[in-house]
């Protein structure tokens, strides 16, 4: 595979990461940039937390907790203990490693650290090879319209646990916020030899990246092709809220409506094996690639970051 | 004893701890107020750390490490190592459990508390008794004059462990600030029996509360007691580097020299046992009371609390 091809993977947290790290061991780390979800970010005991950019940098470094697939392997929660003990909030689950990338990150931001150069200093520091970038450095927060109120993102997924029925999801601040620089540099870069739309969530995950001003536009406008990993396999969503959100939106529960989701945005969608029979109605309309897309051990993560850069080489024509 | 006397404690870390730990036993918690140093406080990774009054906080609430008599028994040190793994400062050693505080205290910062309020939040809920109060709401920064320049405290103390010859120690901030409230409600109590200056590093530790606007003439204009406790015992510093200081403010390492410091402001001195020839000089001009004044277990701690007590009350005239 050719050295100059470079790739952009859009991706969120568990399963996106999961993706990434595949994608880290197939091709050169310079041929890699991952625009990472941060509308799931928010202050927490006077601490950024950055969900997805930590499971995403936790998960290439090597760090992460190998069943959970967030958080660090090894994990201790007695600052959390204490937290709780002197009765404040401890809903939000973070342990004491954690909580050391938190003090960093706090303090290089006090710095005047953008949260772009936060995020490449400490995965410089962890020894990560490819550019990790949030999707920008403007403060962007996924607000979640259920049937209990408007939640923000953290509070609906974590200390409500997704049960509250989702009416809508906004992304508080995207109109007004810029891609950061590095996302900017990779959708105008003339190597780019396609984009990868990771099996994260669309609605939480996805879509605040695909929110921000002028990010539809360069994607739809890409010489290269972009490819989305359908999150759903046989019918339902691997982890995560996915389908529940999607019956909650009045969606179909399946691949056809997750193609309808990114319409004029796909050149092509991977699609677990499972759902050939099901997703035959968007073959006419939509290239698809079927393979094995659950991934549980590094074999399987490297499998299906194959069959994407394949399946991106094949739509572009080359070999 | 009777309730209606109330006692003001003045004291530092460690050493001042263990003796209102012994007055805590000796006096109910209604007639125990005690007054700490917050000059050795500083800013660290985001966080507001306060050396002294923690450690008076978790020695009053039975968490303090039990040899070390700062920072926490069972205490674990992980998200400090992920401080240094990122390459951040991690000379300061903070333990999780102490980081829980830590993150405590800084969300009520931000809610707007004054430090005060913190600390009567978290004492609260500790369940600690007597008022733990800082000496100031205002940021008072000690600063030691060294050979090697001028070094804020913690770089002092912690980071270079007291190993430049200090050539003189400031205050910063200290003029312009106020005591507490509780501190001046204390002093102005009219049912004050006692003021106790603990067994602190005169200069590092009792010198900040006798720096701020007024403190020295209420202190003096009392009509109750005050007495010190002597921080030598042999000619010696039990810990800490009061010895050392003293040579190199080019003071005899004496309690004769202790007096003088605190000249003006004593109405006794409590003076180790082991230290009763040396101090013959001074007795003439201060009433002395000699007593063991070293506090190894709890037994010894409410002993020293129990003869200060005494000492207080026999020279208020009364029984």
């Amino acid at each position: 595979m050719s050295r100059n091809k470079r790739y952009l993977a859009l991706c969120g947290g568990v399963g996106g990461a999961k993706l990434v790290l595949g994608l880290s061991r197939v091709l050169e780390s310079s041929q890699l940039t991952v625009v990472v979800n941060t509308g799931d970010d928010f202050e927490h005991l006077g601490l950024l937390i950055c969900p997805d950019l930590d499971t995403v940098t936790y998960t290439l470094a090597g760090l992460v907790h190998p069943e959970q697939g967030w958080g660090r392997a090894g994990e201790s929660w007695n600052a959390l203990a204490e937290v709780e003990r002197l009765g404040s909030e401890s809903w939000f689950r973070l342990g004491d490693r954690d909580i050391g990338l938190h003090l960093v990150r706090r303090t290089l931001l006090e710095q005047g650290m953008a949260l772009s150069e936060t995020t490449a200093y400490i995965t410089g520091q962890l020894g990560i090879g490819p550019a990790i970038v949030p999707m920008s450095d403007a403060e962007i927060r996924t607000e979640v319209e259920t049937d209990q109120g408007c939640l923000a993102f953290q509070h609906y997924f974590v200390r409500e646990r997704c049960e509250p029925a989702v009416r809508g999801i906004r992304f508080a601040g995207a109109r007004a916020a810029k891609p950061s620089s590095g996302f900017l540099q990779a959708l105008r870069d003339p190597g780019l030899a396609g984009v990868i739309i990771c099996p994260s969530n669309p609605f939480l995950s996805i879509d605040p990246i695909l929110s921000l001003p002028g990010v539809r536009t360069a994607l739809s406008e890409l010489d290269a092709p972009v490819v989305a990993v359908s999150p759903l396999v046989a019918g339902q969503a691997i982890k995560g809220p996915t389908a529940k959100i999607m019956q909650e939106l009045r969606l179909p529960v399946s691949v056809a409506a997750i193609a309808g989701h990114y319409t004029g945005l796909l050149d092509g969608l991977i699609v677990d094996h499972r759902d050939r029979v099901a997703a035959a109605e968007i073959e006419p309309c939509l290239p698809l690639h079927h393979c094995e897309t659950i991934m549980t051990d590094l074999a399987s993560k490297i499998g299906l970051a194959e069959q994407a850069i394949g399946f991106l080489t094949t739509l572009a024509g080359g070999s």
